[in-house]
């Protein structure tokens, strides 16, 4: 943001209809309803927070043109005000102190390619063939394998890990510890002991992908690992060898994907989900936070497992029961059909 | 620990009463009551341990004073001997080899402030604007980025990586490869694909928080993440954006504490915990191993979920039986009503 | 591999049975039986690719004797198929561009002693009195504190944290961002706060183990945390103080192991488990994913927890009955009672 950014030239930029009385104050930045200051902006998405915007003293509110009447400053309205905030948002990224170039300290193999306008930070260490695309960041200390491909405009944070034959689309985000590349865990057991496969693939990932701090992506046994466009990955997710995940999926915190499992298109699988191995999940699924995928998925919907939650105490005499679940219904129908013959 | 430590030394040291017949042996470490020495001191606490109490060899044991009698050597009397063996295991710590000082090869942007006595491993990055309290020491290849305060005494180990603008209290410790400050994980969807919410918060942590390896904190996405005083988190932890942890309240491995989630005061959130997003949990609550909590806390207490453990025939019998139990239940509800119908 | 690698000289190399009509082709690598092409080799191991054996046009497949009949290229026999794959694979392995060697940005403490044929990558930070055996490749920004000993032919790839005194035996590998030696968790509670218990003991690393890309693995409070003889370990996935884990077990993604437990030999842990703490699980046990061991298990044999994945509208009707189990369990008694009472 060079020059000050006022309510009339956000809508400009946005092409959003202002209403209300707009100041000509400069925004200085983003904040909540109930925190924003008369020289921030903020925006009204979830009823939760309805109370908030009556009380407001940003210097105007993203909203739909319905909630304006609860509005006390001005309005600039949409009919996705959360698409909206996302999109203003990025006007209020703090530069980083990062110069622009390839840090003296870096270490580049002579046969890598990097594009002229690239930033390298300081011990990036990049291997042989890698080729780096034009506009790409790459954080302090991140390691690049051998024959590695970042396309356009890829953003490494700090402390990334790629091994070798690793590509990855446009525009896509590492942020910190990610590991990409590691060897799935594949071995052959024989006489008592376990012998390594060495594990040949690569891993492929798609333009437009997020991928969270110490996330790991395991290469493939014999063909890629394959994580689609626009797939949004979340910090901790474990993602083993040989799966692929469709395209536009979202996969939150902590989940583990097994290995040679497929996950479709549009799906969402919440935080700390377990995916057994060679299992397929369909398009536009969402599995519910911390449940366990055992089986196939075939049918678009919502799954999900596990007990919820309860006092300790309560939950200790259930859990006894749980272990009686099936004597239970074997009693139910005993009962059942004694009842039958007495009537 | 330039003198020897002998038995008078220690009791001296902690203010303990030394009962028994004690040796003047300096003391060289800290071990169980079924492998110490006689130079090394143990401590009694876990009743599980009596029968390795009555036989043990070390020097001296840390105990309560109704133990003593079963003691067959020297004992140092506490109402707290747990506390005092923390107490004592520091004094056993072994000096590392790191010079204090900055390495030649960190790599320091020249607008951040350093106090004097830091000290800074090989290959650091710290960026612009930092400051680094009075007897802070960063670990190799850690990397800091711009606008970081660490408050007085802070240890990183190595690989450590803060985003810009996180903000460390006194005498924090950070474990190898934890990443604090990574970009929260919102997405507003439109037209069938993500588009990413700038993420302009930071991270607020209190005084005397120590943050396991491989944890991870998000930034806010408007706000701060806070993590309070005192407060202990394990290796692995996940804590998204806008997450709010009280004061002295301990997460354990593994666990994930989803999006804009509040937790007390004085919690213990044991081991694969997973908290959904958006719930808020009272102060002094502890939650058990690998139980999802799926909504509010609001009563002081002891919460639980899952299954309990069982050979896996049976719980594959029971797991079907789980999904029909809401019919078990309506079931069982129709024999009492043909019976009231019946008597 | 410097010379062609046909399918005679695999045979010999292996010592397996070469049957059908076999080529002379170099084979340039290894691939599934969908999607070898004829300069590929392929296994044939699972009986779900059946199909696919029948079909391919690999230049020859490992495979049982009794599937050769099936198989429309060459043939090479085997018990074991799997084994042989793995053997196979090693052979196809890609050199990497490090070159052999100390990289001149590597920092050596003076005391450490490193064997004549070290591979030393850029930015490796190596302690006072650490031991570094033949044969052993430390990849680039890997740091190992001091007094570590890594015997022979040890493998770390990139990021690679050890604390001092980490013990590994021979022919360890250790991925990306994996942290060992790491502080236990371990505190006193006393005056509402907890104070830290110094973690006194070290990790010792059988030979034969590989770790997985983030995994973490704390050192003991006392003794070492154990890590016996050809352990295989998955990535993110969290050990802590005091742990054993018994020879040849392994332990998949994500799974946390509290602190004191102890695994026996030969165990498969699957991914996601959860171990409490102060739990002894004996020799040949089994748990399957996401499952919770609470509790000692002294019985060989296969275990499990959790309810099994369902439609989320179900499941929530379920899960309320859950929380009403033990009570239908006591209703289903009583309608017994009065019917033995009738009867």
């Amino acid at each position: 943001m060079s020059k000050p950014l006022t309510l009339q030239a956000l809508a400009a930029e946005l092409g959003l209809e202002l209403r209300g009385a707009s100041t000509d104050v400069p925004l200085v930045g983003l904040a909540t309803l109930a925190t924003a200051r008369p020289d921030q902006l903020s925006f009204y998405h979830n009823p939760r927070y309805h109370a908030d915007l009556r009380s407001t003293q940003a210097a105007g509110v993203v909203l739909r043109p319905e909630h304006a009447a609860d509005c006390p400053v001005a309005c600039l309205l949409t009919d996705n005000p959360y698409l909206a905030y996302a999109r203003v948002s990025q006007l209020f990224v703090r530069a980083s102190s990062t110069t622009v170039g390839v840090h003296a300290t870096a270490q580049i193999d002579p046969s890598a390619r990097l594009a002229d306008d690239v930033t390298v930070g300081a011990n990036v260490v990049i291997g042989a063939g890698a080729v780096i695309g034009t506009g790409c960041h790459i954080g302090a200390n991140c390691v690049i394998g051998d024959d590695c491909l970042l396309s356009d405009n890829c953003l490494l944070h700090a402390n990334v890990t790629l091994y070798h034959g690793v590509r990855l689309g446009k525009r896509c985000i590492l942020h910190a510890a990610a590991v990409i590349g590691s060897d799935g865990f594949g071995f052959a057991r024989s006489g008592g002991r376990y012998h390594k496969i060495a594990q040949l693939g690569g891993v492929s990932i798609g333009d437009d992908v997020e991928i969270g701090a110490g996330t790991c992506i395991d290469r493939g046994a014999l063909d890629d690992t394959v994580i689609g466009t626009g797939v949004k990955i979340d910090n901790q997710v474990q993602i083993a060898h040989n799966v692929r995940v469709g395209d536009h999926s979202v996969i939150c915190g902590c989940s583990a994907i097994a290995g040679s499992s497929v996950i479709g298109k549009n799906c969402t699988i919440a935080g700390a989900v377990g995916v057994v191995n060679h299992v397929t999940i369909c398009d536009d699924v969402t599995v519910t936070a911390m449940s366990l995928v055992n089986q196939d998925i075939d049918t678009p919907g919502v799954y999900s497992s596990g007990t919820g939650l309860d006092v300790t105490g309560n939950w200790r005499r259930n859990i006894v029961r749980f272990r009686q679940l099936d004597d239970i219904w074997r009693r139910l129908l005993r009962i059942e059909r004694r009842e039958g013959r007495r009537d």
